[in-house]
Order: structure tokens, then C-alpha cells, then sequence
């Protein structure tokens, strides 16, 4: 079935002020999830909700806690998160790195001791949408072996990149540093399928397209190779230096993955150029990506986010598609 | 053979003098070369050498040209690199970053019109060393199709974060969007060897570990195939947006690859941390990766600058190896 973004909002605004979000922390964390669902990244949406509602009666994160400062100079700043909703904290978080970056051209923000931001484009699209550069990455539980090892010792740590563009067509790089995510290789598990890439190794330490094989080793593959090993260690200890919280081998230590911590950076370009001088930058780069000879007749090259600006403009207009089965779920919170 | 860095250093700097650099500019070439030797980058030092004197030579680049400032906003600056000699000018602007992270915890330099930084390592090492957070990134001329795509679009655009330690064993990432470089492919192909993990698309459209099948092509892989090629639009992007100068798509329509373009980011951890915090979490962290249990009885699992930081001390105690031919053309020089 397909529910209006409207109609999703305000359920999920009902549910999260009734399991214990005040007020306007309610309305603001149930954009997160329903802008999400738009966007076409229902497992940070709507097919998250459930869980994380589940989460919020074990107490596994307190609703009314927000992040502080605890330091600052010049143009960067470091929060405690104080263990509340990840992705209200990021939020936040990423327009106090806006703002930074509006009075000093560039701003950065250290968030730590925060939780799961949930999807890491959110706030790429965020600076972005404001006309900015933004620059973000998070630090996960330990869920793959560094390159080299056997036992899982980094994260998937996602790295995040949004670029403006006045018509709303911005460019956004969501990208973890495993090649394929847990929910994509059970997926295809479940659909009896193979990865079309190897994703990890199986016992006999060979590279495996065979989701059960990876899933029972836990040895899931950094995106090329050691190149997304090297990158997780790097944007970990970036994150663990200007937070001075909880580094990946922390998070791992925690009965649950909480306690995440994040960096935002935000570069203002008007401070360079007038927007219609970004936007012919973008546009020029984007149209010679997009004339790129396809592999595959009739399927055309795509650009980061490029996808997420239709689904949400198809979303927008005819619904956002639901599990019926998770829907009803929803309904019954 | 082994030659000693101090020899190979005033080597270098008398050729350059002699070949059109001024006396102090021809210094601090020499050193770009003799350095990136001392760290094993043997590619972008000794063994580009030759290579580099003929472009001078063929006047490709101007010795005497240097880095002008043409729009400051508070932390974030602009420069025109007038094409010169493109390590010096990245050298300088990575100082520039440095010194407005000093003054504003967190400092941008944006650096068009520049020519090729060489090796990028090199000012990630630069910021580790003054106990600076570093992260900086280059476009290139395309050499790889975006993925999905057949002819070449996209740039391997180095993406570098450097990371500071007291004792100089400093965490460096080095990481081209291409899984394997030029050189690489090469050099398996001169072995007759083949490359570990595919590296590119044969005539028929099939991944290849067969050095001369993706030459052929030149349909060479961006390290984890979807997101290295979208990493390489997003740097691209925020490089030209920054710089208003050459994207990869413009630099691709030039003779020569000229007129590459870099950003330099610099944030001081000592705002937040003394040095002695910011050496513990990085220590923790590194001991943390070391601990894993390698794949391969006897192997430890590396960081990212590990080797360098050993190859450099070998290489200062027992001289810098050269190739016999190497040397001997460039001591005609």
C-alpha cells in the first residue's frame, strides 16, 4: 500500500509522543523517519520504526536527552550527546556546523557520545538543501575484520557528502565502508539470491557471493578492499580525537551499539561564489557524468542522490509504499 | 644500490636549479622528491624524477610560478596556483591550513589552477606532523568510467586524511578512487603476473585480473566498483565548487594533465585535547587494529602509514634503494 507523507508523519508524531518523546521532540524525530520514507531509504524509515520504538520502551536511549556543548574555538565546536535520539542530535548537530560555517566560511561539529544517527545522507541532504557543503561521518560497533584480519575490529562508519544545487537536484554520497550492509546480504539471502559482487569470505577464507557463507563467518568485505579498511580506521580516529568519546573498539565493548559519535562539517560556497556559479559548477559535472556511455542499453549513468530526488518527488505524489504487514504494526503501537 | 637521503637530496636540487627553479624554490622541490623517496613512494619520488625534469624542460610547467590568494572568508581561503610546480604550491597551501586551524580551530584552503600534488601522502604527513588533523584530496584527468559507464569520465582523485602522533608514527591514508593504479597494472603486466582482485572490464564487459585485457579497455575499477566512482564526483565537485577553476571534465580536454586542482582541511585537536589525549586515542585505536588475528599465520594487520613510517627510518640508516639505470640517467642530468 502506498500512505501519504502527511498521514505518516502524523502517526509516527502520535506514536513517538505516546512512548515518551515530549512534544516538539516528537514532531521533529517523526520527520526524520517520514522524510527518510520519502526519500526511498525505508530501511532508515519506516521499516525501522518498529524497532526503534521497541528500543525507545527498553529505555535503550532517553528521548529528552539533547546534546550540550563542552568545548569550543573559532569555528569548531564538540557536544556531548548525552546517549539521546541519534538522528534529532545529528540534526541539530549539523546546523550548529551550518551555522559555524555561515560565520566563519567553514564550521565543524564533534558529537559525541550520541547514538545510530540512522541515515547518514539526512544530514548531507540537510547542509546541502541550506546551500552548504556538508561533510559527515559517523562510527559504528565493530562489524568487519580490518583488512588483513579475521575478527571483526572496524566499522562500517558511513561517509557522507552533500553538494547544493538552488533546483533541489542536489549531489549526495551516502556511502558505509563495507561493501554491502547486513540488511542488503539478508535480504538477498532471503530472496535466494547471489551478490552480484563478492561480499565477504566464507570459512575456507575465500571471497563468497553467498550471503549464508558471509553471514556465517562475519567476515564482511571492506569496500575495496583495504582502501575501506584504511578509510573506516581513519574517519574513526578523526572522530575519536575531536570527540574524545567513544572510538569503534568502545561501541563494541556496550551491550547494544549505542554511544556512537559523529563529525559534521559544513563549507559555505557564496562566501566564493553566487549560487547560480555553483549551480553551473554542479550542473556541468553532473550532465558529463549523465553522458556516459551505459554499459546496459537504455540505462543511464546515475549521480549520487540522483535516485532519492525522484522517489521522492514520486513518494511525494502518489504515497510512500509500506509493507502492508509493517503497517499494520504501526497502526496497533 | 642505496643512495643517502642527504646525497639524493642535493642531487635532486642541483638539477632542478640548473633546469629553471630558483635556488630556494629548487630546495624545497628537491625535498618533495627526496621525501616522498625516504617513505618507499618510490613512484612519486626517485622514479618520477626524469620524467618531471623533461616536463621542465618542455617548459609543460613554470618553476617560477607560485600560489596568489584571490578570495578569504574567515577560515576558508581561495588560491590560484598559476600553474606551477603543483607539490610546492600544495605544500603551501597545506601551511595556509594549518595556520588558519591554529587561529580558527579548523582552516580550508582551496587550490585551482594548480598542476598534479604528486603524492598526496605527503601533506597528510605534513599536518600529522605538526599535530594537525588532515584531510585534503585532488581531481586528476578522467581515467575511469562512473560506474555503469564505459568510456572514462571520472578522475581516481586521491583522498588523504593524516592524523597526528608525538612519536612521529603518525596514521596517514593514501587512497586513489581507482582500486589499482596505472603503475600497478603495469608493473603486474612486465611480471607477468596477475592482479589479486579484478581491476577493471575486459572487451567483454567481464571484470579481469588480466593486466593487458584492462589496458585494453582502459575501463579500469573504482575501488568498491558504485562507491568509488560516486566518492569521485562528490571530491570533484566540492574541489571545482571551492576552487571555481578545472573540474576533471575540463582538465580531461588539455594536452597534458595540467591545471589539477586540490582542497587542504586542517583542524587542531590540541583546541580540545592535549597532545597527550589525542596520542592515547590514536594509540588505542592502532593497538586495537594490530591485535586482530591475521588471515595469514606470521602477518600483522597494518594502519594506514605503517609501512612509511618504517621504510623511512630503514631508509635514512641504509640509503635510499635505487635502480641502478635510474640513477645513472639521473646523474647525467
Amino acid at each position: 500500500m502506498r500512505i501519504k507523507y502527511e498521514e505518516l508523519l502524523n502517526k509516527f508524531e502520535d506514536i513517538l509522543y505516546r512512548h515518551g518523546f515530549e512534544k516538539e521532540a516528537a514532531h521533529q524525530a517523526a520527520l526524520v523517519f517520514a522524510q527518510n520514507s520519502l526519500d526511498g531509504i525505508y530501511s532508515h524509515g519506516v521499516n525501522r520504526f518498529i524497532r526503534i520504538i521497541s528500543e525507545l520502551d527498553k529505555k535503550a536511549f532517553n528521548p529528552a536527552a539533547t546534546l550540550v556543548k563542552t568545548n569550543s574555538f573559532g569555528a569548531i565546536e564538540r557536544f556531548d550527546g548525552n546517549q539521546g535520539f541519534g538522528p534529532l542530535n545529528a540534526t541539530k548537530a549539523m546546523d550548529r556546523a551550518i551555522e559555524l560555517a555561515d560565520q566563519y566560511g567553514i564550521g565543524c561539529v564533534a558529537l559525541g557520545n550520541n547514538n545510530h544517527w540512522l541515515r547518514g545522507g539526512a544530514y548531507g541532504w540537510q547542509a546541502a538543501k541550506k546551500g552548504m557543503i556538508g561533510i559527515c561521518f559517523t562510527n559504528t560497533t565493530a562489524n568487519m575484520p580490518a583488512w588483513g584480519g579475521k575478527n571483526t575490529k572496524i566499522g562500517n562508519n558511513p561517509f557522507v557528502v552533500g553538494i547544493p544545487k538552488s533546483d533541489g537536484h542536489c549531489v549526495v554520497l551516502d556511502m558505509a565502508m563495507s561493501l554491502y550492509s547486513y540488511g542488503k546480504v539478508e535480504e538477498t539471502r532471503l530472496k535466494d539470491e547471489v551478490l552480484p559482487f563478492p561480499g565477504g569470505y566464507n570459512k575456507n577464507n575465500e571471497l563468497s557471493c553467498i550471503p549464508k557463507e558471509i553471514e556465517e563467518t562475519g567476515r564482511f568485505l571492506p569496500m575495496g578492499y583495504w582502501k575501506g579498511s584504511g578509510m573506516s580506521i581513519a574517519l574513526d580516529l578523526i572522530i575519536s580525537i575531536l570527540t574524545n568519546s567513544h572510538s569503534t573498539k568502545d561501541i563494541s565493548k556496550f551491550d547494544y551499539e549505542i554511544g556512537l559519535c559523529q563529525v559534521f562539517i559544513a563549507i559555505d560556497p557564496t562566501k566564493f561564489n553566487t549560487a547560480e556559479q555553483t549551480d553551473k559548477i554542479v550542473e556541468g559535472i553532473v550532465n558529463d557524468i549523465k553522458s556516459s556511455i551505459p554499459i546496459e542499453d537504455g540505462k543511464s549513468v546515475r549521480y549520487p542522490g540522483e535516485r532519492e530526488t525522484y522517489v521522492r518527488e514520486d513518494n511525494l505524489k502518489n504515497g510512500i509504499p509500506i509493507i502492508d504487514s509493517v503497517w499494520e504494526t504501526i497502526l496497533k503501537l
